[in-house]
C-alpha cells in the first residue's frame, strides 16, 4: 500500500521547479524539443527524473550532478545528455576542476576513450559557459 | 615534457596507503588474488589507480566513491568491483543512505535493473558491514 | 503544466494492478526484497514503471512484453529482471516459440553470446513452466 | 547433421526479396554503401540477417521490427541503424504510437538518455516520411 | 546476386570441422545445450560463426581469437563465452601470455573492472588446461 | 613491495616514442586537444597507455592494434579512438584485409550494427590513407 496521495500535478510541479534550479535553458531546450513527438515523456522526465527523484533528501544536488556525470562519461553512449549535466553540473556549484577529476577517474573504470570523450564534453560546455 | 621525476616504487607506495585507507581488506584479496595470473596487473591498479588517479586533489575520497559506485552501477557489467567500491565508499564515511539514493538516482540514467541489481548488491555489503 | 491531479496512490494501485497481471510470483518477489534496503524504490517500480508505463495505451501487453526482452537480451547486464520477463512474457500469452525467435533475432543486433545468454535463460524460466 | 542442402544464393536472394519488403531505399543504400569495403559482408547481412533470421516463421515482421527498435534505443550506440529500423518498422505497418511507446517503454529498462535519443531518432525519421 | 552456390549443409559441415579445430569440447557442450531450446540456433552458430565468419581467409586463428577474446573482455557481459573463447585461443596456440597481455591491455580501453574479470576468467581456464 | 625505481618521465618518454611509433600525427592531435582541458590526462595516456602497456613485452605492436580495434568495434561507443586506432593499425603493418576481417568477425560478438559502423570508419580511414 502506497498512501501518498500526493497529486501528479503537484508532484510535476515540483520537478519543474528542480530542473529549472539545476538548468534553466538546456532543461526548456529537452521539454520542448519533445513537444512535437512525445509530451507524455516530457511529462515523465519532469515528475519522475526531478518531481521524484532529484527531489530527494539524502544526496545534495552537487552529489546529485557528480553521480549523473561519472555514470553518462562510463556509459558513453549518451553525449548530448552528458553535455546538459556538464553544465547543470556548473550550475549547483561544482566547480570544472571536480567535472574534470571525475572524468578522469572514469578512466579507471570505464577506459580512457569515455574518459577522453567526456574530458572533450567538457572543454565544449565549459567554452560556451566562459563566454557568458 | 613531462619533469615528474618520482620513482615509480614510491608513486606504488602512495597507491598503497590510499588503497588501504579506502578498503584495506577488500583491496588485499584483489591484489593477493592477481599474484598467480598477473602481479604486473595488480602493480598497475595500485601505482596508477591508487597512487595516480585517486591520490589527485580536486576532488574527496566521498566524492571519488560516490562517482565510481554511480559509474559500476550504470554500466551494470562488473558487479564484484562494485560491491567491492560499496564497502570503500562506506569504509570513507559515505551513508548507507547515500549510496542508497546514487543506486535510485540510476534508474534515471541507465534503467531500473541497472538500479535493482546495484540496490542488491549494496543490500548485501550492508548486512556484512551490519554484522561486523 | 501538467492538469493531471491523479494521486500517486491511486497511480501506484493501478501500477500493482498491472504488475499482478503480468507477473504475480516474481513481481511480489521483487518488492518484497526491495523492503530492507529500499521501499521506496519498490514505489518507483510499481508506479513509474506499471502504474504510468506499462498501463499506457498503444501498445499491448504482449508488445511490451516482447520488446522488454529484446532490449534486456541485447543489453546482457540484467539476467534477473530477464528471466522475470521471460516469464512475464509468458503470462501474457506470449509463446515459447515468439520468445526463442527474440532471441535469436538479437543475435543478428547484438551478438551470438547475448543472444546464447538469452536463450539459455528462457530455456530455464520454461522448464520451471512447464513443471507447474 | 544439417540436412539443409538449400544453395547459399537461394537463401540470398530470399533475403533481398525480404529486405526490400522491410525497407527498399535503406537497405539498398547500405548495400551500396559497403561495395568499396567489404562486398562479402552486404552478403551477410542479406543472407544471414535477412534470408535465415527475417524469414523464419514464429513472429510476424511488425513484431521483428519492433523487437529490433526496442533493442537499438536500449543500446544506444547504433543511431543510423535504429534510424533505418524505424523506417522500417513504418513500412511494415507499426504505427508512430506504436514506436514512440516502444521508446517510452526503454526508459524503464536502459534509462531516460536512451529513451530520449530513441525519440529524437523517431522525429527525424518520422518528419521524413510524413513529407513523402 | 550472389552467385555462390554452395549448398547450406556444405556450409555447416565445413563449419563444423572448423569449430572442432578450435574447441571440440566447449564447442559440442554448447551445441547440445541448444537442442532443447533452440537446435535451429545452434545450426546458425556452426553454419555462419564457424562455417562463414571463422573460415574466411585474411586472419589467422589464432589472430582471430585474440580479436574475440579482446572484444568479449571489454564487452564484459558475456563471461561463459569468453571462458570458451580462452581454451579456444590456448588451442590454436595463443600463449597464456598473449592471453594475459590482451587483458591487461584491455583496462586501457575498457577499464580495469573489464580487464580484472578477463584475468580472473582466464585464471580459471588456465588452472583448468594446467590439470589436463 | 614495488622495487622498480624508473622515474615517471623516464617511462614518459618511452610512451611518447611508442606514441609516435604507432601514429605520430593522431598521437599529437589527441595530446595537443587536452592541453586546454586536462594536460595532466595526455601525460596519463602517455605513461600509462603506451609507456606502460603499449611497452610490454608479450604481443607485438600488430597484434596490439588488432585487439584495441576489435574491442572498439564491439563496445561502439567510441568511434573518434576506433577511427585512430585504425589508422595505427596500419601504420604498424595490419594490411586493410585484416583490419576489414576482424571487423566482419565483430559481428559474430557483437551484431552486425556494431560491425557495420566499424566498417563505416575503417571506409573513411581508408580513403585519407589511400589519398596520401
Amino acid at each position: 500500500m502506497l498512501h501518498n496521495t500526493e497529486p501528479l500535478n503537484a508532484v510535476y510541479q515540483r520537478g519543474q521547479k528542480r530542473l529549472f534550479e539545476v538548468d534553466s535553458h538546456a532543461g526548456q531546450a529537452v521539454i520542448d524539443s519533445l513537444q512535437d513527438i512525445s509530451p507524455d515523456f516530457a511529462d515523465y522526465v519532469i515528475q519522475f527524473g526531478f518531481g521524484q527523484v532529484y527531489s530527494r533528501a539524502g544526496l545534495t544536488l552537487q552529489q546529485r550532478e557528480l553521480a549523473t556525470i561519472a555514470a553518462l562519461t562510463a556509459m558513453g553512449n549518451a553525449q548530448p545528455q552528458l553535455k546538459v549535466h556538464i553544465g547543470a553540473a556548473l550550475n549547483v556549484g561544482l566547480s570544472q576542476t571536480e567535472i574534470v577529476e571525475t572524468m578522469i577517474q572514469m578512466s579507471v573504470y570505464a577506459g580512457f576513450p569515455a574518459a577522453l570523450n567526456g574530458l572533450f564534453a567538457a572543454k565544449e560546455v565549459f567554452a560556451g559557459h566562459n563566454c557568458e
